[in-house]
């Protein structure tokens, strides 16, 4: 089989299903590249998923949640419990490359069947990431990992969406320069189901956490409040009270029947994201290549807008 | 005219390129709302345009961009030159608010006919901010603003993009928290033409200035090389060295012609943007409410996976 040959992807689901981490490796390549492979994954792992339960993890850049995410890992082991980590990195259109720092955490757990570290790009294809993820962690739980953590590396738009759309989101933030003001301004507030200050061994923690129970009080007035839970991730203090926390919000969510209306909500928007981008691959044929070109010429010389340039692309669709 | 009603987006234009700021913010209300006036208002200033230089200024949160940005305000003012700040915020479909930040921002020039200063949400349409940053720059071109500063709010996916749209693009780094390995890791580094380390009166300055000289050295062979600022925003320190080196670096796309090459495959992504988002909007009203229903329903009880439910949904648009 050769690199880009997606080989049989049943044949490979079986595989995966059955312990083999390089079929699950090369399952997970499938669907990072999008595409029909991907999409034969997915119908393959679609009946068979749901028993994973998911957990994002974001903040901002430095926040530390890749240590973090570490000492979850760690932690959850302890448990005697199976886990993989998907590291969401949206930049990678641009160097299309997998983390190194990815490498180096697997090296860490390479010889534990219980942990699957792996980092994924959209490489490049739009809505790729908001795709590409639940089937990725379709893949996973078809495994046999009973926790899926997703981690980001940003906090954008694609990002917050990704994290946000986990079982229990975890938000990260550090005490002492505004961050949580910043986490309500990139709209992590909203997502939250449990609030992390890490590096809580660092001044100005308590102002911090001060700051995020007052904007609660604020915008929490019923249902789930989000606990907020200090971490020294480098040496994994904390870890334990922050597993807690999620397993509290995981009993919430079940007792309170809203677990189940996530993942629906969930499917209904990547069914969504699958028709949109199956009517931009038509479209796409459709317009031609030749008549795009010219079009795009007449835009670039400023004889053309744009807006006029696509009534002038999509007329040959009217009927 | 209610706050509903774009108005005649023709006489919203001609007020505002007649200097109304009034007009110029309704003009920019309708863009952001997106749709048929913001396509009218694309329209009518497309052809006037091209006259403002746009510099992207995006990094981490917290990195103090909005600091930094109000000290280039205060430089290019001194320089009596006229300028427009788009500050970006693609978390606000959670909120659907503007940024108080923004008005009290904004309150510092309310005597100022040479500044303006805006945030942009994305108001929750797909593709949004990527399609109407650059509609919202035309209006503020056509209004006679030399400058437009663009300015994000996070790192992800779209704020990268639409920072780096910019002609010139500005990375905010801080001192001593790795924050120029996690520039790297959220595809900053190729999106950078000048580098700023703020906060510059901060232990680990050095040492980050030299930890991007050497990332540069690995990755800049030929070409422009970007340099490295130094600043203390709060104190106003390095706006000017700031300011010359996105001056710098315009002369260097203007002579090389690197300019027009940008602007064209600017407009050339626009493009497909719009035509992707009519595409879609066409495909929905075609595809059918009770039929989606129906499917969605399917999917989310798992009697059916969302790939089939697509064959499904778009059956109907086979010849």
């Amino acid at each position: 089989m050769t690199a880009t040959d997606p080989g049989d992807p049943a044949a490979l689901v079986d595989a995966a299903v059955a312990g083999d981490r390089g079929a699950l490796a090369r399952l997970l390549t499938v669907v990072e590249r999008g595409g029909a492979g991907a999409h034969a994954v997915g119908r393959l792992t679609y009946a068979s998923a749901g028993s994973a339960y998911t957990v994002g993890i974001t903040g901002a850049p430095g926040a530390g949640k890749s240590t973090l995410t570490g000492s979850l890992v760690a932690h959850v082991r302890r448990l005697g419990q199976r886990l993989a980590v998907l590291a969401i990195d949206p930049s990678s259109p641009y160097t299309g490359g997998a983390i190194l720092g990815d490498r180096v955490r697997m090296a860490e757990h390479a010889l534990d069947d219980g942990v699957f570290i792996r980092s994924m790009a959209t490489r490049g294809h739009l809505g790729g990431l908001s795709l590409s993820a639940p089937e990725a962690i379709r893949v996973l739980d078809a495994a046999g990992f009973a926790w899926v953590i997703v981690e980001t590396v940003g906090v954008g738009q694609v990002e917050v969406e990704v994290a946000g759309a986990a079982d229990t989101t975890v938000v990260v933030v550090n005490p002492g320069w505004g961050d949580s003001v910043q986490a309500n301004k990139a709209g992590l507030m909203e997502v939250a189901d449990v609030f992390v200050v890490n590096k809580a061994d660092r001044p100005g923690t308590d102002a911090t956490v001060h700051d995020l129970e007052s904007m609660m009080d604020l915008t929490h007035s019923e249902g789930w409040r989000p606990p907020v839970v200090r971490t020294v991730a480098t040496i994994g203090e904390g870890s334990p009270d922050l597993w807690a926390a999620v397993d509290g919000h995981r009993q919430h969510l079940e007792a309170s029947g809203g677990l189940v209306e996530r993942r629906k909500a969930r499917v209904r928007a990547e069914l969504d994201l699958i028709v949109a981008q199956r009517l931009r691959a038509r479209a796409e044929s459709l317009l031609g290549k030749t008549n795009r070109i010219t079009v795009q010429s007449e835009v670039t010389a400023g004889r053309l807008d744009p807006w006029s340039a696509a009534d002038q692309l999509l007329a040959p669709l009217d009927p």
